[in-house]
C-alpha cells in the first residue's frame, strides 16, 4: 500500500462502501448458505428493488423495465444528446461470489453519484442487467440482449428446468412481457457501452496491478472428440499390439496445452475427458473428450484448432485407432474500440498506475452489444489466485475504489 | 496349411469334433442370445451334468462332487500311484466367448479318449472346475480352490448380487455343501496339474503359431491414482497460471505405456480413466485413474511399479498438483514347472511345430495349484486378433486338433 494520501483514503472509503453495498446484495439468494440469484427468482426481485432505491438515492431517475433491467439516468442532460450505457449484470451463477456483474453496477453507480452535478456533454445510463449467466433459461444475455434489441421473441416461451415458461414468469412479477421489445435503444442514440468488470482470472493479480484495460472479449471454438480403438485384455495384449484409445486422446490433450502456449494470449482446455466404462484389466476401447480453444483473435483460434485436429488425426493414425470431431461452438471474438481503451488508459495513468491491456476469456454483457455500439470494458483484480463462480471470490476495498474513481475519471474526459 | 496328410486328417477331424462339443455346451446360457454360465445357475448345471454325460462316454469314471467340479477318472490305474490333474474349468464370463476354459476340458477329454487303454504309469483325472471367473460370488477359482484345499469355509456364507448364499445355492441342487472340504486332494498324492487354455492374446497369432508353452502366470500389481490440481475458467486463466490435473494424469498415463515398452513380456494398462464432473469450460481439477502392471517377473513388475509412481511424482511436483496412490493389489507370478515345459516343448517338436515360450498376462485354474503341485500349461491360438471374453473368440478346428494331440503326446511321454 502506498502512503496514507487524502486521495488514498478517499478511494478506500469508496471501495469500501462498494465492497459493504456487495454484501448487502448478497443477502439475497435462493439457498440458504450460498449465493444464488437466477432470473426472476424471488431473490432476483428484491436485488432489483434494493438497487432502484439505491439508484434513485444516487439522485438517478430510476425504474425497473419489462425485462427486470435496473435503469437510472443520471438527469440534466442536454437535450438531442446520445446516452453512453454503463453496465453489467445482478444475476449470478450457483453458489456465486457476491462481484461478478455486481461490482460494475456498484463501481457505475458509486461513479455517477459523485457526478450528480457535474453537467457532462452526453446522456448517461446506468443499467443493472437482469441477467447474464443463463443459469435459469440456458440462453445467457437476456437483460442486456433486451436493451441491444437482440431478444427473438420466441425467447418468452423457453421454460426453465420446473416447466415454468418465460413469458409467464415476468407477468407473474408483474411486468408486460409484451414490453420487451420495446425497450430496446436504437444504435443511433447510443453514445458507447462502458462495463467495469472483475477479471475472473489471475492475471491483473499475477502483475500486481488494480485494474487493466480489456482489448477484446475472447472467441472461443468447441469441439467433442471421440477416439476408438480396440479393447482387450490387461494382462493379454502385448504392449506393441495394442491400440489403447486412452493414449491417443492423453497425447491429444496434452498437444493442445503445447500448441496454446504456443502464442501469447490463446488458450486450450480439455475440460471433460474420460474412457466410458473403463475397468481396470481392460485396454481402453473408447475415449471421449472435449476441446476449447478461445483467443481475442479469431485467426489465432481458428489456426490452433486446425492445428489440433490435425495432429490429432496424425496421433490417432500413428496409433491405429480412429478419431471422430465434432463442432460444438464457434463464436467469434468481440473488440473492445480503441479510443475507448484510449479513454480508460489515460484515466489509469492519471491515477499513477502502470496500464495493462489484457483479453477478456469469459463473455460479458459488453458482448450484447457487438455491432450495435462500441464497447469499453474495464478489468479489476481479482483475488485468492483469480477463482470466480465460486463464494471464494475476492476484490478488495482499495482496488473497487481505484476502479469507480478511473470509471468516474473516464466519464469526465469524455466528449460526445 | 501343410500337405494334408493322414495325420493331418486325423487332427483336424479331432479338432472338429473339439469344436463341435463345445458349440453343444454353448447351447446352455442364463441369456438368450449371448453365452453366459455362472457358478451354479441351470445352465451352468446342465453343462455340468453334459459333461459328466461325456466323461463316462469316453470311459472315464465320472462324477460331480460338492464343489459343482466334474471329475473323470481314468480307469485302470496302477495302485498307490500318484495322480495327474488336468483340468480347467466351464463357467464363463457374461456374453462369453466358447472356449475359455472349456476348450481345456475338451482336449483333456479327447486325449484321455485316445488313452483308454494305454495303461499310463500313473492316475489321472480329468477335472472340469466349476467356478474361475468369479463372476456370480466377486471370489475366482471356486472348483480349483476346492481342489487344492485352499477354500476358506467362510467362502460359503458369501452372497451374491440377488443376495443368495453360496452353500445354500449348492445345497439346493442337492449336493453338500458341508462336504466340499472333503473333496481337496492331498499335495503328496497328486503328480502334477496341466492345463490347455486358449491364449486369449494375440502372441501365438502374430507368431503363426497354433500352440505355445506357458512360462508363467504373470504376477499383477494394481494402484488407484488421483491426481488433484486447481479448477479454473478455461477462458480467462493463462496456460502458464494452470495447474491442470487432467494434463498431468495424461503424461502419467504415457509414461506407464513408455515404461512398460522398455521391457520386453511387460504390460502396463491404465484401464480407468476420467475428470469427475468435467466440464467443458472448466479447468480440471481432479483426475483419477488406475494402473494394472503385469510381468511373468514379480522383480520387473515391481520395478516398473515404483519407477511409474517416482515419475508420477515428478510429473505433478513439476505441474504443481497433488498425487496421491492406493495400492489395490499384489499378485505374484506363478512359474510353470520347467521339467513340464520340457515335456510339452518335446511334445511340440514331434509334432513338427516350433517351441514358442510365452508368459500368460491372465489368470488361469493353474495358479489355484501354486505351491501345491507342479504346473504345466499350455496355450493355444486365439483367433480374431486374440480377443476373449467375448462372443468373437475364436480357435480352428485345426488348432485345437494340435493341442489335444500335443497333450495326448506329453501324457504318453510322461513318467511317475
Amino acid at each position: 500500500m502506498s502512503r496514507s494520501s487524502p486521495a488514498v483514503a478517499d478511494r478506500l472509503e469508496l471501495g469500501r462502501h462498494i465492497l459493504d453495498l456487495a454484501d448487502d446484495l448478497a443477502r439475497w439468494s435462493e439457498q440458504s448458505g450460498a449465493l444464488t440469484c437466477t432470473f426472476f427468482s424471488a431473490a432476483h426481485r428484491a436485488v432489483a428493488n434494493q438497487l432502484r432505491e439505491w439508484f434513485a438515492a444516487a439522485g438517478l431517475n430510476a425504474g425497473i423495465d419489462a425485462a427486470g433491467n435496473v435503469v437510472g439516468r443520471l438527469p440534466g442532460a442536454p437535450p438531442g444528446t446520445k446516452t453512453l450505457i454503463i453496465g453489467s449484470h445482478y444475476d449470478t451463477v450457483r453458489n456465486a461470489g457476491k462481484y461478478d456483474g455486481r461490482l460494475g453496477i456498484l463501481c457505475g453507480l458509486a461513479a455517477l453519484e459523485s457526478l450528480r452535478d457535474a453537467r457532462l456533454p452526453f446522456a448517461v445510463e446506468l443499467i443493472a442487467f437482469s441477467e447474464e449467466e443463463g443459469v435459469r433459461f440456458g440462453t445467457p444475455y437476456l437483460g442486456s440482449g433486451a436493451i441491444a434489441g437482440r431478444l427473438d421473441p420466441s425467447i418468452m416461451d423457453t421454460r426453465d428446468l420446473d416447466g415454468f415458461r418465460l413469458g409467464d414468469v415476468i407477468a407473474a412479477a408483474g411486468y408486460d412481457p409484451g414490453r420487451v421489445p420495446a425497450i430496446a435503444r436504437r444504435p443511433e442514440d447510443v453514445l458507447a457501452y462502458l462495463e467495469v468488470h472483475i477479471e475472473q482470472g489471475p492475471v491483473l493479480l499475477n502483475g500486481d496491478l488494480p485494474v487493466g484495460v480489456v482489448t477484446a472479449i475472447a472467441g472461443s471454438i468447441r469441439h467433442a472428440l471421440t477416439v476408438e480403438g480396440v479393447a482387450g485384455h490387461a494382462g493379454t495384449v502385448p504392449m506393441d499390439a495394442r491400440h489403447d484409445a486412452l493414449l491417443a486422446a492423453a497425447e491429444i490433450a496434452l498437444f493442445v496445452e503445447r500448441r496454446a502456449w504456443a502464442e501469447p494470449g490463446l488458450v486450450g482446455t480439455v475440460g471433460r475427458f474420460g474412457v466410458p466404462d473403463g475397468a481396470i484389466n481392460v485396454i481402453p476401447e473408447r475415449c471421449e473428450l472435449t476441446l476449447d480453444v478461445r483467443s481475442q483473435d479469431d485467426g489465432t483460434a481458428e489456426r490452433a484448432v486446425a492445428d489440433i485436429l490435425a495432429e490429432s488425426e496424425a496421433i490417432c493414425k500413428r496409433r491405429g485407432v480412429r478419431l471422430s470431431a465434432r463442432e460444438l461452438l464457434r463464436a467469434k471474438a468481440v473488440p473492445c474500440a480503441p479510443h475507448l481503451q484510449e479513454m480508460f488508459a489515460g484515466s489509469i495513468a492519471r491515477a499513477g498506475l502502470p496500464v495493462k491491456r489484457l483479453a477478456s476469456g469469459a463473455g460479458h454483457d459488453a458482448v450484447a452489444f457487438d455491432g450495435f455500439t462500441d464497447i469499453g470494458v474495464l478489468f479489476v483484480r481479482c483475488g485468492n489466485g483469480g477463482i470466480s463462480h465460486n463464494p471464494l471470490e475476492m476484490v478488495t476495498a482499495e482496488d473497487a475504489g481505484v476502479a469507480a474513481q478511473i470509471l468516474r475519471d473516464t466519464l469526465v474526459h469524455m466528449t460526445d
